[in-house]
């Protein structure tokens, strides 16, 4: 084990700036939802970078990208990753970092010489966020077998168009063969995106697994009607209906306590003017529980309260699944590996289950995983003041480095 | 009195359907937001026929347009008239019959070589849904003089263009003269838009007055964060403020019974994500009651419940009037007149309120006004579904003649 490797900082850095300027909107945030330009540009940009580092890039029909370095023996890769696309209001740091760490530890060991047994991998997957398509974490659910590609490539967004047309029109629509990979180990640097670290003075957090996610797509179609001439016992009133769901969910996380999360952050009204009643409303439901138990009855729960809601005024509702993953445990091993790295570096280090979805937990079903936080100021992500200390970034970068040298060695 | 005289139903009926025409939707509706092209199309068809019929047109600064036959003396003229921008999704009826039924009324009296002692206006007013340009019943508002003109010139649409320069781009900023009108009485024919005249099987509502609208947006704005990583505890979320805001109000228009309406018709979060919790929720509430007195409690309390429920949620709250109308009550003598009329012709007719506002509202402040109802298939209004009776169509222009009649001679 070198111990003495260390990443560049200021490279890294320079990077990720660099990234953030593609897509970048007002006040520091970017965006590059899944498959637009921004997306292509921004991954125009990484390849170029994984190519001048003397990576094999591969692209498969998904549009996940791989950057090989080759090792002393053939086989499996150890590999990292983590994605590029973003929220429409997201930050420079979810995803990006856990690509461009990858992409610096590749950059140390170039400079070092240095040539590790097993391969390495640095990859970004398609579609992590879900902002425009639904599932989320598409690219890598693809990858590892869960999700056949067609019915991914056929998958409708926001605007309306499909996965399929989007990955051809920005030239992402690859040749390299989806679902047949074997990789050896996986390891994700992300930011935590929540206010644990940042709260308790601690540098690195050793995951233990993904929060269970449960997205709903609710459709309430009720009877359009003036406002100012129905009386409120004859209405039968989409938004009221969406309205009470919303009240009920936030309540419920209340009721079952521990770490349930309820979120209805999408609402869209029909027509959606002042004075009339409105006929439709479509909105979102995010549920998330480490405890898978516990958050199949907070999803049961809330569509038997839906459907009472929608019965009491009268109008019919329908709805249906945009993403159900259940809660991923990590493997011990790479957990107590970030752990004793951490700590070797003279790091404060816990472990934590992730609330937010990633890629590694896709992996995670087809070889051992692991993740490294480094902390979020202010907990704010999917935000545009997300913001990490560059001296938490190197720690983290560092962290991901030794790792992946082990694994690659051993 | 000349009781003989009657309308020429199917040629109202041919006008009606000629306008529905104009900004047709599938399914039968119509769209002619106010200053729209399709707008302007359906103004330059009325005002066509205006000019066919003799009537002399006058157009104000505000876009209001008036059609005068002369009578045998010079003075106020008796007025009727209505409107015929739509809501979004709006239906055939709602403003163009009164419009129409005017015309209608004139063509009778052309072809029956009849002058009248006063003169007789049609009119149509501006804007008077409201639903592209607050507050609603503009043109009407402007008229009386209860609005500055300036003002409504300035007013900011919903797609962030003004009054102003829609009444250019359609060429309907007029050189009449605005807020000196003397008018001598005014009556409009409309569209009941609410269940009650069909419920009980009676064909023209005597209108009493118009219940009082108070319109407010609001904007609450908190913080946004990832859906999966930030504790129930920690969020500021726009959005479950806007949902408990609207469980209020229809809370409370159950325990303040009677007459009392609330509707939240119209809601925008941002960024409106799935996985993101909403840093802002832009929200309508539309309150109506007859009873001024318990409209202001209804105001009162629901400001105070919005406040509490943005501190409760540490998320800031601003609100804005966008319409605040007293109740108004008609003239009795107008009222009395519609029901003996009614009568006369043999026809069933009850007093009633009206629930939506109305230009004649705004005409009762500078002279005797009153309203004639007829009834809404199912109560449906503000909607592409809106549906009236051939006959009770009949029934109320047939009334509306002879009340101008009588107005115009006496």
């Amino acid at each position: 084990m070198n111990t003495a490797l260390a990443i560049n900082l200021p490279r890294l850095l320079q990077r990720i700036q660099a990234l953030a300027d593609v897509g970048a909107i007002d006040g520091g945030g970017v965006c590059r939802l899944a498959l637009t330009d921004a997306d292509r540009d921004g991954r125009d940009l990484v390849v170029g970078w994984m190519r001048e580092l003397g990576l094999e890039i591969s692209i498969d029909a998904i549009g996940n990208v791989v950057g090989l370095r080759r090792g002393l023996e053939e086989g499996a890769p150890v590999m990292t990753g983590s994605h590029i696309d973003t929220v429409r209001t997201g930050g420079r740091y979810d995803g990006n970092l856990g690509v461009l760490a990858g992409l610096e530890v590749v950059a140390t060991l170039n400079d070092a010489g240095m040539v590790t047994r097993r391969p390495l991998a640095v990859a970004f997957f398609t579609n992590e966020e879900g902002a425009r398509f639904q599932p989320d974490m598409m690219g890598s659910l693809v990858y590892q077998g869960d999700m056949a590609l067609q019915d991914a490539l056929d998958t409708v967004g926001i605007d309306g168009t499909t996965v399929r047309e989007n990955l051809e029109r920005i030239g992402y629509a690859g040749g390299a063969p989806v679902g047949d990979n074997k990789v050896h180990a996986f390891v994700e640097l992300h930011v935590e995106q929540g206010p644990l670290l940042e709260h308790e003075g601690v540098t690195i957090g050793a995951v233990t697994g993904v929060q269970g996610i449960h997205w709903t797509e609710y459709t309430v179609e009720g009877i359009s009607n003036h406002a100012g001439t129905t009386p409120m016992a004859l209405r039968h009133d989409a938004g009221i209906v969406a309205a009470r769901i919303t009240c009920f969910v936030r309540d419920l996380t209340l009721e079952l306590g521990g770490g349930q999360l309820a979120t209805v952050g999408q609402v869209q009204l029909t027509p959606n003017l002042i004075n009339v009643i409105a006929n439709r409303a479509v909105f979102t439901i995010d549920l998330r529980n480490t405890d898978g138990a516990v958050l199949a009855e907070a999803v049961r729960r809330t569509f038997a309260f839906a459907e009472q809601a929608a019965q009491d005024e009268g109008v019919r509702l329908m709805h249906r699944s945009l993403a159900d993953f259940a809660p991923v445990m990590f493997d011990e091993r790479m957990i107590a590996r970030v752990e004793q790295i951490a700590t070797g570096h003279g790091l404060s280090v816990r472990r934590m289950p992730s609330g937010a979805g990633h890629d590694a937990q896709m992996l995670a079903r087809i070889c051992p995983t692991g993740m490294i936080f480094v902390p979020s100021v202010g907990g704010l992500s999917h935000n545009i003041d997300e913001f990490t200390n560059d001296q938490d970034i190197g720690a983290g970068a560092d962290v991901l480095l030794e790792m992946l040298l082990e694994l690659a060695s051993t």
